[in-house]
């Protein structure tokens, strides 16, 4: 089949139409002809159903490929990932998302798409609420919004990101209890034996100093401080308000607020959150724990984020590995003025 | 025992010395008295061997150890270490590097210690230079460092730091040809079928665009460049230096220079270097690699650092956790003026 390169589409001949079109759907028809993207004539080119030509002279595949490059933002990328689901056996079609892409077995016209593909260079920050109009998009019409990101050697990995709530089955978030504490350079010590040993069974609130006293987190006092069931001094015996530790607590660590915000939201939804120090994130979550000496796999790792965020791609990539290596899944909570909003991102094979 | 507090240290009584100090190695002797630095004597304090007053009264253990903790810098993180290695039996004093720890059996007086043990809270950021200053300073006199590290909920991971020099066993680092490529809008192509065949036989350069064409890395364009075994030319067809290409890549890529130099120094001390992007690091390393058909596993993960860097310690947690999940080693190569210092940083279990 013949076509012509125009700028940055691909227009081939009428006769080109029952093939590419109706067979392989390939391109759409426009007129007396079969308009294609530069990423669908490029990998015709290659398999030889297509012969393009510029301006009265045939293109072979490495001219036609430096033109496309020049002619259309991340035209490489989008080659890669085009080339490599075509060649596993999906239909695909350029969208307003990059790609939509048909299930096994179906295609354009037999059943709807599936997914929304998402293409990005590992190397470009990707900022989250980017990633968050995509999800919606897709989520909107009911659809899987699938991000390929392309490494520097150009492998592919494909993630999906969804939204989530997550809901927890805890039934009592904490003990109705009254304790003290005292809150020393960076953490908070309970004296009390026995107000230590209710905070730790039931909730899993702190971990033991010894046999008689507990040791609570910044975020796990600002709750039971909120919650009217922790009462907290300083070193100098002053009584410490929930704002005023607040403000002291923010000095120690970096965006405090923020990551009690995603505390407190999981405990209020009915999980147990302890830090997730040991996998690189702020959390990891329990749904459910009934008793600390009978600890269940923890559910999610979860990471507090600002609206404002730039995903760095090879983070992200590294993140999502180690959660899926532990066999939880990694959870964005991201800060948007008033509310929090969930994404799940987690590698899929497509 | 008696024994009181002043500033931040507790003197006590000369009829401590032979039980506490002789016996136990709990403090050094000053003049007629021990004296004992505030984690030992907490500890002591707890173990109730020892009664602490201060200004004629008598401390309970929260009274001291709210003392110590208005006294003394990181007094609850230094605590939480102490007495976890003193009750899994180890000796332990006080030194420069925090903690001076003997090995297992071993005690002062009769072996050297093994380790220095360097405290660190999970919320503050650690200058590579300061870990390299401990680890120097271990390694000078043959000990290990061990970097102890406070979650905030008071868990403690221990790390070991070491420095390393790492050699590859390729014996030759690429093959001896002559390949032409196209820079591309962010990597390259080289489009002749037997230079791509060799380029990624000998040596595991690029991946298969298709049968015939292989893409190239910023970083391994770069060093077959300057190798002198690749020639490149932009997509309008010009030639490509060295420097320009560097010029063109770091716009691309922030920090490729510093990057590029750390992939230099693995190629050329007989490595083979693949991107780590799926563990979210620079590079995996290979020591070598005979064919591409036959990979052989990866031993290190590489992340390449400016010297003025600082560790967030809940990330390098998340990197070598990860590594140590697929059984690699976690380095991190630091650029220093001209040189590239290598530190290897794994968990270890006391």
């Amino acid at each position: 089949m013949e076509a012509r390169l125009k700028e940055d589409r691909v227009r081939a001949e009428k006769a080109s139409i029952p093939e590419l079109y109706e067979k392989g759907y390939y391109g759409r028809p426009k007129g007396n002809e079969l308009e294609l993207r530069c990423v669908e004539a490029a990998f015709l080119l290659y398999r030889e159903k297509l012969k393009i030509e510029l301006e009265g002279k045939a293109l072979n595949f490495r001219a036609f490929f430096e033109q496309a490059s020049l002619r259309e933002k991340n035209f490489e990328l989008k080659y890669i990932v085009y080339k490599d689901l075509r060649e596993r056996g999906y239909y695909v079609q350029p969208s307003s998302t990059d790609f939509r892409v048909y299930p096994r077995g179906g295609h354009p016209g037999k059943t709807a798409a599936k997914s929304f593909v998402y293409v990005h260079s590992e190397r470009a920050p990707l900022p989250v609420q980017e990633l968050l109009e995509a999800v919606d998009a897709a989520e909107n019409v009911h659809k899987q919004l699938i991000l390929a990101i392309v490494d520097e050697e150009s492998d592919i990995t494909f993630y999906e990101a969804k939204t989530l709530e997550p809901k927890g089955e805890m039934e009592q978030y904490y003990p109705k209890i009254r304790a003290e504490g005292t809150f020393l350079e960076d953490r908070v010590i309970v004296w009390e034996k026995n107000s230590s040993k209710k905070l730790y069974e039931y909730g899993f609130y702190g971990k033991a100093l010894d046999s008689e006293r507990l040791q609570l987190s910044l975020v796990e006092s600002l709750y039971l401080l909120e919650k009217g069931v922790l009462g907290l001094k300083d070193r100098k015996g002053k009584s410490l308000k929930p704002e005023t530790f607040l403000k002291k607590a923010s000095l120690i660590e970096e965006a405090f607020f923020r990551k009690f915000k995603v505390y407190r939201a999981l405990r209020d939804s009915g999980h147990v959150a302890k830090t997730g120090f040991k996998f690189g994130t702020h959390f990891r979550v329990y749904r459910k724990v009934k008793s600390p000496e009978k600890i269940p796999h923890s559910e999610y790792l979860v990471s507090a984020i600002p609206g404002a965020f730039e995903f760095r791609l090879p983070v992200m990539s590294g993140a999502v590995r180690l959660a899926n290596s532990v066999r939880k899944r990694m959870l964005f909570a991201i800060e948007e003025s008033e509310e929090l909003r969930f994404l799940d991102i987690g590698r899929v094979k497509l």
